[in-house]
This record gives structure tokens, sequence and C-alpha cells, in this order.
């Protein structure tokens, strides 16, 4: 199999890169996170986001808990080739473990951070194992 | 001056953030970037992007040398409170060094990063020092 494409990526030191997660519908910037080159891999093979979850330090199917996984519509890499733009389908509309569709939720008003939108999923029903 | 929401963000091990910026008026993502805490207090108090360039290792007012300033609309702060998502007007529709609307114009397509985006600028009309 031709990996030319995955070597063209310019992985940090730490063996990532970072994507900003779009939804292919409604263009809004879900969420931000990490992949490794196995990680990039798995999410073109499999036609979903798979991430290397930093916390965890494991591979991370996103929807492997909650079931929202995201289908991978398109990706992109961009001038530096050191950051991915993934564009996606979210399967029931939440992309946070806050039960958000995005994880940007806050704003900058007055000198403070304001949640501006709502929960749209109750998070005990996303995790019931209190796992996220 | 009250500075409760800096210290909010989860700055990383080299008191960086990542950055997604996001045309306010098209959703389109043009780019991926980093703030120090200085260049996150200096974009609100100036209402235009200032960056913290690492290859470069100084403060980056976006457009110093092109013309092609980020007005900031609005900041978010995602679920985790480390990284930052931008709305911004982008002066000359162009935010790439290449000349193009988005740095994320590689798609990719049958195992090959493919340029999908126009260059909508010359880069060297953009630059004529050559200084990016």
């Amino acid at each position: 199999m031709d990996t030319d494409w995955l070597d063209e990526v310019r992985w940090d030191a730490g063996g990532l890169v970072p994507v900003v997660v779009q939804d292919h519908a409604t263009a809004r910037v879900l969420m931000h996170a990490w992949m490794s080159r196995e990680a990039l891999a798995l999410t073109v093979s499999e036609g979903r986001a798979v991430y290397w979850s930093r916390s965890r330090a494991r591979l991370w199917r996103k929807g492997e808990s909650s079931g929202h996984v995201q289908r991978l519509r398109a990706i992109r890499l961009d001038c530096d080739a050191d950051t991915l733009l993934l564009s996606v389908e979210q399967t029931g509309g939440v992309a946070c473990h806050t039960g958000r569709e995005s994880c940007f939720y806050r704003e900058l008003r007055d000198g403070r951070w304001v949640e501006v939108d709502p929960v749209v999923k109750d998070p005990a029903v996303l995790y019931p194992s209190g796992d996220r």
C-alpha cells in the first residue's frame, strides 16, 4: 500500500498532529483533537474519525462510548503539512462530552467566558458507565 | 484589570494553546496557529489576531507584512479550556501565505494530497520583500 501521503504529514516530536474537526453540513467547528500516524491511517481506512487520546495515551475511536461516531467526509492538510482538517457527519449532532453540539461552547464576553450553547443531550445518558 | 479569563486557559508546557481560525462570514476554517498568554491578551485588546510564531519565536500580528489583518469578531474556548476558536474578518480574503483563502487547500483523494483551491493573490505581491 502506498503510504507517501502519510509520510508527507509533518508529525511533531511526539508523533502527533493537531486535527480541526468541522461538521460538513453546518460548518461548525466541533472539536480539536490529535492524531498519530496510525490514527490517521485508521481514520481513512475505516471512514470514521480515530484520534490519539493524549490523556489516555491510546487510540480513541470517536463515539466508542457514546455512539456519536464521526463519519469521514473529507480530510485536508494545511500549507505547512502539520495540521489536518476533517469534515465529518456527526452522529447524534453532539460532538462534546458535555452533551453539546460543539466543544467550543464558551465565548468571551466582557472579560468572562460565558456558556452560550445549550446542552442537547444529558451526558449521563451519553455515558451511562461514566466512561466518556 | 481582571485577568481571570486568561488564567482559565490551560496553557501547555510551552505556555501556548492551539488556535483554530474561522472566517465569520464564510465559516471556512482559514488556518491553525498558536497563542501565548500575551498574544491572547493583545488579540482582545487590539481587536485583531496576534499569534505566537513558533518558527520565529516571537509575537506575530497577522497581516503585519501582507496587510491581511484578521479583525476579531468573537473568541471561544473549548470544554477542556486548552484550545481557542477565533471568528475573524479576513482582510483581502486571503489567510494563507501561498495566496489562498485558507491554509487547508489540499485534500486527500485516492491516496494523494491534491491542491483543490485556487491561488487568489500572487504571493510575490503579498510579500514584496520576500518576508512573509
